[in-house]
């Protein structure tokens, strides 16, 4: 019989199938290999890009020319816009207002082939501290409420472009998947008067069971209530509800989990397409007046597609339990 | 400059792109031909399925024979299990229960081939019928809160049969996406007292805008707050709750609206894949008490795949306002 499990900071229940469980060999996957070439984002090509917002760069070299290590652009098709002020207006029972916000694409490296298991730790270090001075620096806009950081790699992951790219994105209003997460992780403080995410931790590491690896400042885990099979969080054992706040110290080990995951991931499905998400708490002040979320990031691999029954219901059926993915990941050295 | 626009029962923010927006041949979507061939759901097939849970049938002709229109049998690879009592229990901080509830396919018609468009009206009426008679007989144990009723044609959208069949399951809890619109339509209902869905209703069906078709008792519309292009609602012009309430003479024009709706947006997109989820009050009660939601069928296309972006904030990319998809769907007769 399958096991129905609840998501203590949400509430969703999601099915587990832990009588038939698929091995990594039952997923008929989409797998992506990147045809190559050379594209906007690639050495050589900066003219191509809307200009560079911010880059790490060798001395002595020029904003849009080669020399770069992460490279920030403008997307050129933003889905919102920066110029302008937020007009908030109804139209009968409906609401809407101009599509006021930010939408920037960070180039993770000058290689069109090379995702982040490929790249060298200090690589993947120097994309995460621009994602943190992207987000600080964007915060500083007060029209913007939130700052959502991602990543798609692959076509199945809904990437349109081949060359590794994490996407920034301002928003002028909190996402509502953000303030439920916010929402239930306030009414658990108030209940308990301590931090949910925190309590998984500590959950997990003395369980052990769905522990992934971890480091001194940052645990990776296949969570208990899992939606997608092969589903991995990673958090700061250190409780911090801002992603931008991470401490410069911390963002080596960082790096070096996320690579370390995704690679293994890969080692057990060879050309896997995934998102990642990192979630974190408003800026400015505006979750609510809630301080105490808990940063981290979510990874979902593209193994299944979301049918009807999960649209519908926001039940998930997972067909790996998150216990047994970690017994595979774990091996997958 | 994009749209932002808030769905005025759930409170979610879709961002609509009015500046380019995707015409129908800019999508590039998964097309899906049958392959045809005989299968387990064909007529003369019926002895490899699970034994029939209920049939329309000639007269004279036996169960698990061939003699039926639309045939319901237990889905062999079942979600959820109908036997044992609900086991609610805690495991540290998370919740679980066992896996109880029921699992069946209504297999729609004997032709592998036929989609919806492809039937006769009066075959399609014999499935909606069907679902409705399934779900008052399902609705009669009082371990289900919530009966789920969807198709997923395609295996883009998730189907892993080609030969036509909608699921029906009956779940042990109120699936947290029906709770919230729920709790939305309540919220309304409190304020101004009158129903979210009868005012949409009115505000569409005066505007003009969004609707693509209607008849005596349903209409069906672009919703405002489109999560995806092409997405359409089929909604009951008087109030009721409960699908499985439907009169029985609403029946033909719920038939003829759906055929016709699905066979325009396949019209517009040859061999679409496509979900439609039935959106209904709890069984027995079990919606917090709340008596006032409006059933509906919401219809979703698969022309785009749902990346981070989607999956981290509840914030969906429109690419075509739904203004416009109507514009092609009314031309496509």
């Amino acid at each position: 019989m399958a096991d129905l499990r609840r998501d203590p900071i949400v509430g969703r229940w999601v099915i587990v199938d832990t009588d038939h469980p698929n091995k990594p060999e039952d997923f008929e996957y989409e797998q992506y290999t990147p045809k190559g070439g050379k594209c906007p984002f690639c050495y050589g090509s900066e003219a191509m890009t809307p200009p560079e917002i911010e880059a790490f760069r060798y001395p002595d070299t020029s904003p849009n020319t080669p020399g770069w290590q992460v490279r920030v652009v403008a997307n050129k098709f933003p889905a919102l816009q920066i110029e302008g002020n937020l007009d908030r207006r109804g139209v009968g029972i409906y609401d809407m207002s101009n599509g006021i916000g930010a939408h920037e694409v960070l180039i993770e490296t000058p290689y069109h082939n090379k995702d982040i298991p490929d790249l060298l730790n200090e690589e993947v270090e120097k994309s995460i501290a621009m994602t943190c001075r992207r987000a600080q620096d964007l915060i500083k806009d007060r029209r913007f409420k939130y700052i959502m950081i991602f990543k798609n790699y692959g076509p199945a992951a809904g990437a349109s472009l081949e060359h590794p790219h994490i996407q920034i994105v301002a928003l002028p209003m909190v996402p509502k998947n953000v303030m439920e997460e916010i929402k239930g992780a306030q009414n658990y403080f108030d209940y308990r008067e301590r931090c949910i995410f925190c309590d998984i931790i500590r959950q997990e590491t003395q369980e052990k069971e769905r522990i992934i690896l971890e480091n001194k400042y940052f645990v990776s885990f296949a969570p208990f209530m899992s939606r997608f099979p092969f589903e991995i969080w990673i958090m700061p054992k250190r409780h911090n509800g801002y992603y931008c706040h991470t401490p410069a110290e911390e963002i080596p080990a960082l790096a070096s989990i996320l690579r370390e995951v995704i690679a293994r991931l890969k080692k057990v499905f060879p050309n896997l397409s995934y998102n990642f998400i990192i979630h974190t708490s408003p800026a400015n002040g505006d979750g609510g007046g809630f301080d105490g979320y808990h940063w981290h990031i979510e990874l979902m691999p593209k193994l299944t597609r979301v049918a009807g029954f999960e649209w519908g219901s926001g039940f998930y059926i997972v067909p790996t339990p998150p216990e047994l993915a970690v017994q595979y990941l774990k091996e997958a050295k």
